[in-house]
């Protein structure tokens, strides 16, 4: 006999949460599970094209979120895939790796401005964890500068929720403000010649809040501070890496990182992550022994080869800057045209819409459950991500979800 | 003009050598770096296929490192595979799971028998970490008991070389030796009323000792302890799993484990890791927030579910015992024949060949040499592996290479 609650399953998504929930904790854990998003958003889905999901019920919606940033040139892109299949055909994690992997360390190098050399693994947080490996085995020393709210990825060291790890873990992790170089001076005093690396998200995209640009002299402050005291300027890229300019998100600001961690869109949603450094810091990557069973495998790499040149021949900062204006401007038109008081931050390719004295982001739960409705899939306090798959066609039909998102926050609670 | 020394590559994987050095610190790093491995190794591979493998120069081996571990029923299988693509057409990395999430949680949970409950990763060693942040959230405790020499993983708690860890990262992990329970109880006392969890391998595999089978005394000891502890006995299957009993390693001795770690062969080589347990601790796993980019990816997870099917349709662990038992014993008598002193230890489905009086594994590195040049990749001081793939006919052809590696041995080291 079936469990009593399964017999309330309305929907698929419904029916596979009462699964869920019988043999993974929560039913669903980590920066997936859909419990904190607005009202109607499914937790589960069939499959995706280009810039479009279906979730387990038949629901189709224009997606912002392209996997929390993994989707750069579209679901299942044709080059991509083709180039990870016929990888497929040879072989995958093998006793060594394949020749995909020299040739993708290469592609990087070629790409990334700062990159001398490349190590690959998995996870983002392996990337991060990484970097400031070779930044301590580099220098010896133990402290590192990171940025209140910055999030660096989900290991003891890093995750944002305390629980199941020890004070320990974050000992030598100090925390200042961004954009605040006062406060990062003082934290640098803090770690005196004990200061190994000073870790930094190229634009500020805490959850929640809006997002930051650096300031130039803030940038310029921590490039300064790094060179004065000997330690690794580690940028983390995992977030914002080829979207807003491929050779590094600093390189328009005129600073190089010593190192950089990379994730999520280098393959286009192949599980893939890298840590690029300058060649002062080779030999301390040399030496460090961190290693994964699959972080060798063939296939992410050839599909981390096919996005990085579909990435170049086909413009995708470009692409992303148009379309991304495009929706905040439409967007930002909406608001004024409604009375309601918005406010779109950060990079144009990273769209985040926060509402006016919306302190619990109730206005955006109500706004992004009407927007979802009508077919368009957004956040209502995460920085969103645009792919090269979103047309100006799929930018209109979202902003007409948006026009009913906005309605919807003025019927419920009013203009301003 | 190319640069001196490209002009003394001879072979492809030379080429590709110096190819990796410019572009990769030491040109490789980690576990499949081929520098210590015999004369003669290569270090890049094009293709696999069953138990098989081909290097970039095209020669043929019968492979008895499946990867490292990875490969459970052989490179490539067609009903993995197939499995895999037919999820990839639909999507792999979306903006949640899909129901390949639900299923294969649910499988694991038949079939491991502790499992009440899942959690997915990606690298063997985000398996052991997240079992013990859950054992700490759980207990509210921070030690930790570790063997001596027992791999874990390569995060800065557990990576075996200590280059850019500090020794807060290690700071709660307390030590004793395997299959010693006075020492096991040692580090408890050690760890007093903080102790969160006792994390063990299900078999001793250090690097370059024999393997030990654990005495059902220390297995039950380590059970008693936890349990009168109040802490998390944690089993690290991440080489051992499925391969020596599907339900898990330590059921045939009668002894449950509370947690346990889990990557490698569970997906046939597509990245997975996983975290299973029990009810007791179903609560804890969902407090602590531990995720990453590509965790929910269904083509990995496909593969897993055809993976668990395959091998438990085609008698996997049977297979194994049958395939090691043969090439343990041709091995013991070529030995005996030649008059040589080998040890062979741990389960068959794990070979490991030592020789007497080898403290630098020298016979093993001439072993392993002539071995390959006869067509047999093994490895001459970690455990291999054998997969489903392993046919009669293939331990047979690989013995007349073991043979060839064993006369190699008596020639330059004489007899004994």
């Amino acid at each position: 006999m079936a469990h009593p609650t399964e017999m309330l399953a309305e929907t698929v998504d419904q029916a596979l949460r009462q699964r869920a929930r019988r043999v993974v904790p929560g039913g669903m854990t980590g920066h997936l599970n859909a419990a904190a998003l607005p009202v109607g958003y499914p937790q589960f889905f069939q499959r995706g094209d280009g810039c479009r999901l279906w979730d387990v019920d038949g629901r189709e919606v224009i997606d912002f979120m392209c996997a929390w940033g993994p989707n750069l040139l579209g679901y299942r892109h044709p080059e991509v895939e083709a180039a990870a299949q016929a990888q497929a055909a040879l072989g995958d994690c093998l006793n060594g790796p394949t020749p995909r992997f020299v040739e993708l360390a290469e592609t990087l190098v070629d790409t990334i401005a700062h990159a001398d050399w490349v190590l690959f693994q998995k996870n983002g947080t392996d990337a991060t964890t990484v970097a400031l490996m070779v930044a301590r085995a580099a220098t010896g020393r133990r402290k590192v500068l990171a940025a209140q709210g910055s999030y660096h990825g989900a290991a003891p060291w890093c995750t944002p929720v305390p629980a199941g790890t020890t004070p320990e873990d974050r000992a030598h992790l100090i925390r200042f403000r961004y954009n605040d170089v006062a406060s990062l001076e003082a934290a640098a005093a803090e770690a005196g010649p004990d200061l190994a690396a000073v870790l930094l998200a190229p634009i500020r995209h805490d959850l929640g809040i809006d997002q930051e640009l650096p300031s130039p002299a803030f940038a310029q402050a921590a490039r300064a501070l790094c060179d004065r005291a000997g330690a690794a300027l580690v940028l983390d890229e995992v977030r914002t890496g080829l979207r807003l300019n491929m050779p590094g998100s600093w390189e328009p600001l005129g600073i190089r990182p010593d190192l950089s961690a990379w994730s999520k869109a280098i393959a286009n949603g192949h599980a893939l992550a890298a840590v690029t450094g300058t060649d002062a810091l080779r030999d301390a990557a040399g030496r460090i022994f961190t290693t994964g069973s699959f972080w060798a495998g063939g296939v992410a790499m050839a599909a981390g080869l096919a996005t990085l040149a579909v990435a170049r021949r086909d413009g995708l900062v470009v692409h992303l800057e148009r379309i991304g204006s495009l929706f905040r401007q439409g967007l930002a038109e909406q608001a004024v045209a409604l009375g309601i008081g918005i406010r779109q931050s950060g990079p144009v390719q990273m769209p985040l819409v926060l509402f006016d004295d919306d302190p619990a982001w109730e206005k955006g739960m109500v706004f992004c459950a009407e927007a979802l409705r009508h077919g368009a899939y957004l956040h209502p306090k995460h920085n969103m991500f645009l792919s090269l798959a979103h047309t100006e066609a799929d930018i209109a039909q979202a902003l007409r979800a948006t026009e009913a998102g906005l309605q919807a926050v003025r019927q419920r609670f009013g203009a301003g």
